[in-house]
């Protein structure tokens, strides 16, 4: 006996998973009824995880359409709780990113929204992979709290204009469960399903607009130009579908941003930057993200005078001070901004030294992250513990000339037992030439907003 | 946070089912070790339902290759007994078709080659779907027992060169994991899929050869020459590869196999058949499929030869009498095949009469499987219990004049409930023309060898 092409039903006709997911398996489109259905019923343990799982991978295949990926990020964001800031008056923006290796921008640049009178209700994520998190770098201050309850939350936006938590069991549960399954069932990589799932998220913030930061790189997901492009075109899409005001930047991710890696190193990065210091590119990358979020907010006329503001929010330390103000707010000690040696600090130093004079022509970003993780600053199994102190200070940037001898990077560690193969990834990562590289990449490959590209 | 293109594995490479999932995924290939790994590990239940089921939407949408394909009917086959039949002389062979409506030609073949002295281990299916199988068949013979051990089985072929039961527990049990899944994730429509379930479920009776009867048209699973042959081309190449000798012949589907069609009429029908009576369809068919059978048992020089053997053995009534035989050992009353009229009885007949005068120009095949089925002769749910009485009988086929008011067909049941809707099916499934079909479908479609198809 072989099998039934066409199922024999008498009864009168209900919406059945099983015909769901054939139909998306054939390449067809699902209303948004039937995409309301699939992701409520799962959400609520009414469909298997198999048939999910089914359907999870025919959607990465297949694709989706622009109406059948809102309908999907609508229903995700309406599993759950969505914040109501209507008391709160004034524009209310966020800023997300991809993720990538030294991306620390948030720190600065919730901050430098708050202080200028917008609020940022910024709900954000673990490190995954060979990318840190917003979260674990928080946590790197001590007695910082990124676990408030929603009502906490709103207490701290109305208090200091911005908050930084992680993600509640209230927010977009749909999510937590579909992630966890598409993490064990290859059906990660599908930019409809990592929009889906990163845009319900940020809309349950109750935000009027979203800045996205889509990297692009080595040490990126998406290694491609073609590909972040992609996927910021439909974050785009279907948020100005769902009403917001919404822009993407490309930035670049195929050397780590700033010098430091390691959550306390990253934290203190941020501190000289508000301090009028610091690297230049993590300081204009964070400029320009806060930029857009006050033209979204409508906080300045023009993108130009947002990148002014940002500036001027950083020399006169108005950024500074309020980060110092959420900090305190939620739990942290304000005294390890004021000096960060008072933010964890590794026992051991080693540098990475260079094999050869010349000049550094490329870094592979993902596997300097992967070095980090390898020290303990990130996680391999989700019950990893991380230590705050540990990563690496990289001397040497893609351009730079270097001496034969002369150290790359140092890392940060308080075990030996790993150190060897950190500094293996860091000395394969490196590639010396005799010339520098003739093509210096932007840091801001393009913007994208809902009325197309712009260069 | 976006997500990871690539896991961080820092410990030495194993199998990973989420790396065979993925690379299915993006339509690489996997290696006969990781096929028979994903499959002998999914058996033990090592690896959880959720993850076969998204390598199984991957292989049904990307394919597989030849030996990805031979790896997985392998490794299917060799999650069960195997069995050992070389202690019984002679060549094994068996008949295995994909499905029909009115398909019955396995109670033909099987007592015909076994009437030659050629072993026939015959394990056969359910009705799936609108289409019948050969177990609830038999069983409406009274007393006949499908249920044999492999021991049993063992004896009875031994007795009388043929035996007809169920797939027990201990063939191909990764066949059965994978077939409930598959059903419950609409992955059952993979010709890859399809073609691992039949091959490692038959190569496990045994056999040297097998012939297969691959259906096509509105009857058929594969309702289209290019699928059937797609399919048939699989099976070949699969059985050659393993080291068996095959062939596939495509045959007619698109109008029901003989005038009966029903659990009790079929057995009926093909007794008729034996006694040198019976539609000559069912016959053709029948016969041709028994000559291949010979021709690859090499009990006969050609298949020409074959065919001939096949007639000799219908009309001298050995088929019958061998048919007896199986029956009286299979527990069943041999009285029945004497007398049919012994077989269940439906307790009313309905006609159904033509609307027009004309010709039968076509009958959508599919619907009138599905009528038998409402009036009790096939199960809607697995639970459900066959009733072997019913069924339909057939006064006009394809191509026959017509008088308006003149029956096409004859319903028996024992029910009244579902009678209309049986009814309304079949006016349905009769189109009527003013003229006779210009082209004649053949019976015989083609025959596909391992050398590549022949006309």
């Amino acid at each position: 006996m072989s099998k039934p092409s066409t199922s024999v039903s008498l009864s009168a006709p209900t919406m059945r998973p099983l015909d769901l997911i054939r139909r998306k398996r054939d390449g067809g489109e699902l209303s948004s009824a039937e995409v309301e259905f699939l992701v409520a019923a799962y959400t609520r343990d009414e469909i298997p995880d198999y048939q999910m799982a089914a359907w999870l991978m025919a959607v990465l295949i297949r694709g989706m359409t622009g109406p059948e990926l809102s309908a999907l990020t609508t229903a995700m964001l309406n599993s759950g709780e969505v914040l109501d800031l209507s008391d709160i008056s004034g524009a209310k923006v966020d800023k997300h990113s991809t993720g990538g290796v030294g991306d620390k921008t948030s720190l600065i640049i919730a901050p430098v929204v708050a202080a200028a009178g917008v609020t940022v209700p910024m709900i954000s994520g673990r490190g995954l992979g060979h990318t840190g998190g917003t979260l674990d770098k928080l946590q790197s201050i001590p007695g910082f709290n990124i676990n408030l309850s929603l009502n906490e939350f709103r207490r701290v936006l109305k208090a200091c204009g911005c908050g930084l938590i992680g993600q509640t069991a209230e927010i977009a549960p749909a999510d937590k469960k579909l992630y966890a399954l598409r993490d064990v069932t290859a059906t990660v990589e599908s930019p409809n399903l990592i929009c889906a799932s990163i845009m319900s998220k940020k809309l349950a913030e109750g935000i009027d607009g979203l800045v996205l930061d889509v990297k692009t790189g080595s040490g990126a997901f998406m290694k491609t130009e073609q590909d972040s492009v992609h996927l910021a075109n439909l974050m785009v899409e279907t948020g100005e579908r769902m009403g917001k005001k919404i822009v993407a930047l490309i930035t670049d991710m195929d050397q780590p941003l700033g010098l430091k890696v390691g959550n306390a190193l990253e934290v203190e990065e941020c501190i000289e930057v508000m301090n009028g210091g610091g690297p230049a590119d993590l300081r204009e990358v964070s400029v320009e993200l806060a930029a857009w979020m006050f033209y979204l907010a409508d906080r300045t006329p023009s993108v130009d005078a947002g990148r002014n503001l940002a500036d001027e929010l950083i020399c006169d330390q108005s950024a500074l001070r309020k980060f110092r103000e959420i900090v305190e707010q939620q739990g942290g000690d304000p005294c390890a901004i004021d000096d960060p040696k008072r933010l964890p600090q590794a026992q051991h130093r080693a540098p990475v030294s260079s094999p050869a004079d010349g000049f550094v022509e490329s870094i592979q970003c993902e596997q300097v992250g992967v070095a980090s993780l390898v020290l303990g600053g990130g996680r391999e199994k989700k019950e990893d513990v991380i230590d705050p102190a540990v990563g690496l200070v990289l001397h040497k940037k893609v351009g730079d000339p270097v001496r034969k001898g002369e150290p790359l990077c140092t890392l940060c560690y308080n075990s030996d037992a790993r150190l060897s193969s950190a500094q293996t990834l860091l000395q394969q990562a490196y590639r010396i030439a005799e010339k520098p590289p003739a093509v210096k990449r932007p840091l801001i490959h393009r913007v994208i907003s809902a009325k197309g590209a712009q260069a």
